[in-house]
């Protein structure tokens, strides 16, 4: 019988066949933590009665969310990641490079095939070079640190099929975002999602990232693309064909297949306060909004602020809106420098911040009140995420989020 | 009888002789509200009965201290300046731009001989272009508000005449550390410092801004440098015989006159927690810090930042050292990323931040803790001022920030 991709994957970790249902213990080839739940999963790893790393080299430490800190208790996570990766012998930690999830794939961390926990919900982001990656808990994190190990159900897999070439002003987070809507919050809850079809083998690996970074707002454990040229190209590797043969296999069985037409796509948003609340731009055109957030590890690469500063070059935003941009990383920031980016986006009245999470995990800058509407690339518009519980937050693509600011209002995208 | 460099500037303004000690009614060429203030200029104006501003187009609204916002609260005073400035037809509103004291000049707000209040203590930055200006509360800059006049005391001078050539690696910030240091935090209070010399007239006015700014730690009313080429190029006009002519009379009386050697100059950094409390950066070598600021009115300039990449170029900073660097205005970011100078403090790991006062006021971007030291090139060290009252704050030149930031300890300058 067929295979899934995460069962085919799986199967390869455990050198045993498996499938969806099955409850097995994986190898762990990298895990992530970040400044938030280093505390936590450092009391718990000694409460636990471990007195070593399973292995040092495959653990990272990035501070993302508290960097710079804008509170004084922060400093205390940094205190204790220091101290605990200095006692272990951790080498990889990352101080103020950028968002954690940029950073496990952009700075290779991740390859295809690979099997990656971390800290955050936002794990399954590293699906884009095809690794099963998927968020979790301090105490399972403690764990895999003494043990290298983790048990998991292996997930049933919803194929996301989408054939043809996406309209223009359309991009990968339209794309989500739709998926989102028609599946609902919880409509892939514990299900992996295979994305295939010649529109996902069209897009950049940094496209492909923002897909799997949001599947877990529809519940989804991982969300996986198969490794392919531009794969390796970002990955700089040179794939093996073990990996490019992670796909689901034609006879494998599926918890069902979604087919979209990517001609069919238009610009949407997500409107207050859920994720799966979504409508097209053109519906939302003429909403007065206050602020504009361009960042996250959703859409702050390098090709998001290359979109948003295309629309804007040579112009100003509306005079009333607050246009933060945050880099996804300082490599990212780098190339947005040299490119001429940054400032073509400040000239137009951006306020640049340092790569990070930013004002997508609501701390500081750009913290909103009661009344204002934001539109923001992140991937998440809960009550409260960026102020008050009676701010409005509409997620968006940057193209989308770039002409609310230039127009201080909605604005439905160009359709060619 | 001679008069100061106050005193003719005083009496231009009044069109009538001054001398030291006599109270006057100045005329206001400019004023400049911040965004900490205008809850309480707006409700104090309306309070004193006016309805309208005695000159829309000589009253400066500028965000800086709040932006982006980084409490719920903030908000709250984005939408009364909003409201005033729209309420009074004011046109001159600085929503994200950089810092107050850094528009006033770089925008061309600010003229030799202007007699100009700001709402902020350090307003006495405009000096570097010839200006008297000075910081003034709430209640006065609602008056004038009304009435465009305001009541001085025409301060007694203390003249600095500082001569010759300064060694490698120090800048005017340490001579106007030493300054202080010299006359102590309260030895020119209500004093006009008067600066003359062929030190001050090689400096470019970048430079002298610094000392301007910071004369205020010694209590000085105002910090007042004769407008030269180097004034009228930085502020775009031809000058004219009358502005050239502000300067002492060598017949001048003066409360007291300090000289300096330039050769006999080092670099020093004030210590915590009073700003005089100046040493030798020499003899504080080894001092383990956490944490280095390059920004701020006093040196987030393009030649602080210059200084600081000519270090750190080709470098890695101390892995475990937080280095923050925040441009004074959007120009200065903008220029800065022209010249790479924003891609090398980045590749050194720089965390470069959006354009304001940022960590400088202490309320995000970089909030240090208990026993944590930081060199910093702003203003002002005192207790709890970018944290806990356990945390140590040097001030320093952007040298001997970057220095530090270079080798996670205080680090002497190299002297030719």
């Amino acid at each position: 019988m067929g295979q899934t991709f995460i069962e085919k994957l799986v199967s390869r970790n455990i050198s045993a066949p498996v499938q969806a249902g099955d409850i097995v213990t994986v190898q762990v080839d990298r895990v992530m933590i970040h400044d938030i739940f280093i505390p936590f999963v450092a009391e718990k790893f000694e409460e636990m009665g471990f007195s070593k790393l399973w292995n040092p080299d495959r653990v990272v430490l990035i501070y993302d969310h508290l960097v710079p800190a804008s509170q004084q208790d922060d400093v205390r996570h940094f205190k204790i990641g220091d101290a605990f990766a200095k006692k272990y012998g951790m080498t990889h930690v990352h101080r103020s490079d950028g968002i954690c999830h940029q950073l496990m794939t952009e700075a290779g961390y991740v390859k295809p095939g690979d099997v990656v926990f971390g800290t955050d919900s936002h794990t399954t982001t590293y699906g884009c070079v095809g690794a099963f990656s998927s968020g979790i808990g301090y105490t399972e994190m403690a764990s895999i640190l003494g043990t290298g190990t983790m048990w998991i159900k292996v997930p049933e897999t919803i194929q996301v099929n989408i054939e043809g070439t996406l309209p223009e002003n359309v991009t990968s987070k339209d794309i989500i975002l739709t998926l989102i809507g028609d599946l609902g919050a919880d409509g892939a809850t514990y299900k992996a999602l295979e994305f295939t079809g010649s529109a996902v083998e069209e897009m950049t690996v940094a496209s492909r990232m923002t897909m799997s970074n949001m599947a877990v707002e529809a519940g989804a454990k991982c969300a996986l693309f198969t490794p392919d040229e531009k794969t390796a190209e970002y990955c700089q590797i040179k794939l093996t064909e073990q990996e490019t043969s992670l796909k689901g296999d034609g006879d494998a069985v599926y918890y069902k297949t979604i087919n979209y037409r990517a001609e069919d796509f238009v610009p949407v948003m997500a409107c207050p306060s859920q994720v799966d609340h979504i409508k097209p731009v053109a519906q939302l055109a003429g909403i007065q909004i206050d602020q504009v957030f361009i960042g996250s590890c959703t859409n702050g690469r390098l090709e998001d602020l290359e979109a948003a500063a295309k629309i804007l070059e040579g112009k100003t935003i509306s005079p009333f809106v607050k246009l933060i941009v945050t880099p996804a990383s300082r490599k990212v920031f780098m190339e947005a420098t040299r490119a001429g980016i940054l400032e073509t986006l400040a000239a137009a009245g951006a306020i640049i911040t340092h790569p990070g999470c930013g004002l997508c995990c609501g701390r500081t800058g750009g913290i909103l009140s009661d009344g204002e509407r934001v539109v923001a690339t992140n991937n998440r518009n809960f009550l409260g995420r960026m102020g008050t519980s009676k701010v409005e937050i509409y997620l968006a693509s940057p193209i989308s989020a770039a002409l609310a600011a230039l127009h201080g209002e909605i604005t439905s995208p160009p359709q060619g």
